[in-house]
């Protein structure tokens, strides 16, 4: 095999299929990228059997072949380069010669029998949306996956499509996250889980541009994202998702309105005096004046006061303050409504055409020491 | 105690004195910065026994006081308050209650009465030059005291003051870096050895503006660095320091100019092949026509070739590429001067007028195998 490609280029294609290398394996040719130029065009492979990246790199195929390639070595070396016309040229051993003007370096390839290539997708059923979407529903949802494999559906997220109605939900036993967005053509109905981690890598790729396109397609056991000269396949997650309609309610005793910013930092000030694995509340004091935000550690006490604009019962409730951060970092609007039952229910954030919903379980606390 | 002082001064009082403060001590009170507004000015004082540091913030002294309050917390807190003026209160229990805006902070203060003053220095053995080159011959030498407290000695930086010549040496046993500076002024004979943590901490305090002053003082144990508001008194290492002009020699057999950013990327692709902890030498072969560089790993080989304008013998030789690395990020010059006796013998890095040398001693390596 003889190609030649421009560092630029080169180092595009294997920052890309870089994300579907495991960091750890006991397979040693899950760790390498397959360069295929055996047809007509330079294509880059890796896949960890979970999910698989494929990308197309421009270059020049001076000789048709394969091989496989250390994903760690090749990206450390393609970096290094300087930026010009890269030489990469394989013998009959696999062994691999990369050029670079004046600079040549010499490593070992495999043959790449036994690598695993992305299994074949019939390409049929799919919907289609603006990367900067998808990056964006993408970040808006997936904090609130489990961060453990106790329960495999919490580690994924749920895609659902109903008419034009693109909805992803995750959840983690504390909150549940929902984002709901408008497509510009109706589909099929559609219920998958996709494991949270291939979102992660996905969101990386995707370029956020909203004049650029993703197609995502679904199959029995997968599914694909299709876009620029890129195809992400990950598995799907399997069972039955939980029944979210249940969970929600639009009943409140409480509802306020607040400025999102001023929430924020003044919970991140709070939090400050709260050291890692000390799981102290964050109180909130509802009155019709104002709010008064105060929280009590070892390391000292802290209260402040918002205003907000209130409708309802007062009301004294705890959260654990990660979970009010996580939302409210990821919510564009200035202002936002906050909807609450009572010291035991879950409470709301959401905006009036339930475009984003987040569900958060306050905690108990001892309200005499308040 | 009660202050007024902005967020901004007071963050920047926190940042200088925080260096001071160890980041593991079983004497709780070292973890603290100490807050004197018990005369005229608000002075802020962190010692580490080793290390002081002490600022004067600007600020109003509603009542006089002392308090010390613990470093971590109080620098968290200041960072996330709002821009603003900020009070703080202490009532005699010495329990500190921080105010910005609608938040207020309470956090528990000690008395100061165990506080580790930094010792009173006569103020009259002095020289002067200017912040930016104060922070350089501190970057450009720092990087070769030993990383270990093996030899005490090689842990500190040599300060010699010779009429108007400042020269800052360092060492660790493989290597030597030697900055000369002229100074505008002629001073007394003088030779201390400072240890090389106070300098990088130092370092990272000093604005480093041409236009701006740092003075040193010397007195018979301590160094003292006068700059803006603020003073960094260090203890210096006892003992005599090595007799670096009998390691020196300017004899050599082979002399040639590079240009030092080609050699530094190529040095830098070729170690990319090197793992942590593998100590493989890269091998320079040096002819009339060029200099081939080469490694070789059991992750593969890397040959490279770079134009020379050499003196002398033909010569192969290896080193430690982070020994050359280091160097060669710290000089400024376009091209560079590297002289050499044999594979055995230190090779040198040194401009026309001496006012930097770093020696670098070679390594083995198996010539049959390259």
């Amino acid at each position: 095999m003889k190609l030649i490609c421009s560092k630029a280029n080169l180092l595009k294609g294997v920052n890309i299929v870089s994300k579907a290398v495991p960091s750890k394996t006991t397979m040693s040719i899950l760790e390498c990228i397959l360069i295929d130029a055996s047809a007509s065009e330079i294509k880059f492979t890796a896949n960890d059997m979970e999910l698989g990246i494929e990308t197309i790199v421009e270059g020049e195929i001076l000789e048709k072949g394969i091989v496989a390639i250390d994903a760690k070595v090749f990206s450390e070396i393609v970096r290094k380069l300087p930026d010009n016309d890269v030489t990469i040229d394989t013998d009959s051993n696999y062994q691999i010669s990369i050029t670079c003007e004046k600079a040549n370096f010499h490593i070992s390839g495999k043959s790449g029998e036994d690598f695993s290539y992305l299994p074949y997708i019939e390409k049929t059923d799919f919907i289609s949306l603006s990367q900067f979407t998808l990056k964006e529903v993408i970040r808006q949802t997936i904090f609130s996956i489990a961060d453990n494999d106790n329960n495999k559906l919490m580690t994924g997220e749920l895609f659902e499509i109903h008419n034009n109605e693109f909805k992803v939900v995750s959840l983690d036993g504390h909150r549940i996250s929902i984002r709901k967005i408008e497509l510009k053509d109706s589909y099929p109905d559609r219920k998958v889980i996709v494991p949270g981690k291939s979102l992660q890598e996905v969101s990386k790729i995707l370029s956020g541009e909203t004049d650029e396109e993703v197609r995502i397609f679904f199959t029995g056991n997968h599914i694909v994202f299709e876009f620029d000269n890129t195809m992400v396949v990950s598995r799907l997650i399997e069972g039955e998702y939980f029944k979210i309609n249940q969970m929600l309610s639009s009943d409140y005793e409480t509802k306020f309105v607040i400025n999102k910013k001023e929430l924020l930092s003044c919970i991140d000030r709070a939090t400050l005096l709260v050291k890692e694995g000390d799981k102290k509340p964050i109180i909130f004091r509802i009155t019709d004046e104002d709010m008064e935000i105060s929280i009590n550690s070892q390391l000292g006490s802290m209260k402040e006061e918002i205003d907000i604009q209130k409708e309802g019962k007062d009301i004294l409730i705890g959260f654990n303050p990660k979970f009010l951060i996580d939302a409210l970092r990821v919510i564009d609007d200035e202002n936002i409504t906050i909807y609450m039952v009572n010291p035991k229910a879950p409470c709301y954030i959401r905006d009036d055409e339930q475009k984003y919903i987040y569900l958060i379980l306050p905690v108990n606390f001892n309200a005499s020491a308040n």
